[in-house]
């Protein structure tokens, strides 16, 4: 292996793999993998969706509701915790799976992007981002290193390298000179890293959405080495065709015998597309915060439950939907419960998106082990395109998922996140960090 | 049996109870009763304590997480239900107990004093309440009929009469005019009361703190025959030792057959002293109210878990409890979720209060069964009054429970709910309709 020009000044890596913590390949259908990722705090059959606990929590959901979902991996955020309650003080704590009570894996992301989006006042250079807290103006110096022992100190069981997620839209200059930052970070990240048994690291693919770049990134990636591999950067704005496009130039390079994680997608229909083309690991604000705004994920696409017209409904949710909400409760009293601005409503709201979530991708391993995952991909993009349909119509009763891209849902999520401040940087991975935080703010 | 002066003006009632209904007595100690409720949804162990859900909730709470905590009936308003979502609603979803998927009894409060104290505009006067919502400004009258039907409406298991909770304080001449008005309101809600099995209507003693008005009270709802007997119009501002009064005055003279409710208490304090005095039948909105602002019930008094000094604290709330905030997480992660407004921190402390509250019932029930009661409210004394010097005297980390009457702490559990708008009525009772629901308000 020769040094990679953007690894290290220092001397070539070793290969590298984390005792311990793994990926198995089960099944394949067609770009598509059934799998299965083994960490310290047990495995996660994947392709898998982790529900969003920014700040050790995942919002209006006790763990063990988390855990009744079928959720098997939580992902929370570095930047957040560093600020609140201290990386210091978790680790006390005995790491964010004690504290949180998870007992799951938890992956954590590297603070970079919400550092970038979130602080009042932020400088990037070669060393890292410094930073004013958006909370109490507090000056903090994240770099690849810091960034890497935070995690470290939080227990993640998935590590993500320290990187600045390129704005969109992006010259070819500026991304190539964004991704190639990050790349030198992510040798940096690599050597700071403490490899532990089950705990693993992840580089983070960049380069916009120019297929050159993404190329060039995976290859520094690549030999640089790590226990698996995200796509960063998409979900910000460039909208679901040139998401996929961009997934199409970058999924088939990436090492077949790691993890691959697609940050901050989805809606539903952007998780289906990226399952079709090899991802295995997905995360997202978009089933709570939608549940926090009384939006529900039913079969084919959403509803408002604040709407009037559900009243009087004395139907479930979704009649085929097994959560506490589907099963105990009325369209009309979840409507009651958000007319009256009761905090049960978000409970079991988030829990109803989360478990549609999860049976989402519980149906599309099902269908990648059984060989059929094209005809369920062709059912979700008609389903999709008919709720548009409805939606462009204004039907009576349509209501459906309004959103036609990941970038502009993402947009929306980061309403009242501070994340919005920024322009173009509202995205999907914005969407990832605590979005939507004064909807979940009760106190 | 003469026709009391106070009952209505038709023909004398005949004797009154409704088949199904009872209340069997288990047990004395002193005055203490250990007994049992028995419903069309079930029995009730007393002395019992009613979370409140106002609105068709127990606020933060599932239905399941209720049940979880030991509670068997709770309690809901009949001035928020027929504003929101309506009674006919709520009659044509299966009533409260399918809307709300509480199997167990629901006693409904009859509104009277929601409306003179929640409503922007109300005028009382022989037939009943005028008033405006305090949601949207409709009108809306309540009589003792429309108040009786209302409830039926809602399958309430045990129903209210409609009455007016007189203010403090009260010459005896208002107080009197008051009670005396709501004692033929009584006997209109007899008449008015569709007789089911297993469900029962509760008269209420008023009288304010005159005890030669209470004992008139009480013969006159004993004449009229009631399945339950409540005293209301107490923890309205009037103090700890004006209410045991009030109660040592009016407890002995209340038929020995039937459940005795005391209306809006309280403290776990008031509440040891009111079931000492023979009291079976609570309900408050404090245990959830303070679970909202991050007061916790530890053993002898309470903690504020959004004090930097729980920080770094890795205890549980109280080493001794059984609820999932203390099985499951350290007092700086509670610290934390406050700390963040997250809504998980108001369901762990909601469920921690509540959960402590039905220990304390249980500990009561105990401790009448086995004669030892005496004992028991002796320690409780104890522990409430070292409480009060401890925080008299300003001690590190003292926090303990800083109201001394039960009146001031239902005059500051009804902030932010309209209640406080009528001077000297936002007490104890006003505590159960929803009190701090800005605090609930998540959405």
């Amino acid at each position: 292996m020769t040094a990679s020009p953007f690894a290290s000044s220092t001397s070539p890596l070793p290969p590298f793999s984390s005792p311990g913590f793994g990926y198995s390949l089960l099944a394949r259908d067609g770009a598509a993998r059934r799998g299965r990722v083994a960490t310290a705090h047990g495995t996660v059959e994947t392709p898998a969706f982790m529900p969003v606990g920014t700040a050790g929590t995942v919002k209006a959901m006790t763990p063990d509701a988390v855990a009744a979902t079928g959720a098997e991996m939580v992902l929370a955020n570095t930047y957040h915790l560093m600020l609140r309650p201290g990386a210091d003080r978790v680790a006390r704590l005995g790491g964010l799976h004690a504290m949180m009570h998870w007992q799951g894996p938890i992956l954590t992301d590297s603070g970079g992007f919400q550092a970038m989006s979130l602080a009042a006042l932020r400088r990037i250079d070669e060393d890292g981002i410094l930073f004013q807290s958006h909370i109490d103006g507090t000056r903090h110096m994240l770099t690849p290193e810091r960034a890497t022992a935070i995690q470290d100190q939080l227990d993640a069981d998935i590590t993500m390298c320290f990187d600045e997620c390129t704005p969109f839209p992006a010259t070819f200059e500026v991304a190539a000179d964004s991704m190639r930052r990050s790349m030198r970070w992510a040798a940096r990240c690599r050597v700071a890293f403490r490899q532990r048994p089950g705990y693993g690291l992840f580089g983070i693919v960049q380069g916009s959405v120019y297929p050159e770049l993404r190329a060039e990134s995976v290859a520094a990636l690549s030999a640089i080495g790590f226990d698996g591999y995200a796509v960063g950067g998409l979900a910000v704005g460039e909208g679901l065709a040139l998401m996929l496009d961009t997934l199409d130039a970058t999924v088939p390079l990436l090492p077949a015998d790691r993890p691959r994680y697609l940050m901050g997608v989805g809606r539903p229909i952007d998780i289906v597309e990226a399952v079709a083309r090899g991802i295995d690991l997905f995360d997202c604000v978009i089933p709570t915060r939608a549940g926090r705004t009384g939006r529900a994920y039913v079969q084919g696409g959403t509803l408002n439950i604040r709407n009037a017209g559900h009243a009087d409904d004395p139907r479930p949710l979704d009649p085929d939907c097994t959560c506490p909400a589907c099963r105990h409760h009325s369209r009309a009293y979840l409507h009651h419960l958000f007319d009256c601005g009761e905090v049960l409503g978000i409970m079991l709201l988030t829990w109803h998106n989360l478990h549609h979530y999860q049976q989402l991708m519980a149906s599309l391993r099902a269908a990648i082990a059984e060989g059929r995952l094209t005809e369920v991909v062709a059912g979700h993009r008609a389903a999709a395109a008919a709720a548009v349909a409805a939606a462009d119509g204004g039907g009576a009763g349509a209501d459906g998922d309004l959103d036609s891209s990941a970038g502009r849902e993402g947009a929306s999520a980061t309403d009242g996140d501070g994340a919005a401040r920024i322009k173009g940087r509202s995205g999907g991975r914005g969407a990832r960090t605590g979005a939507g935080r004064d909807l979940g703010r009760a106190l």
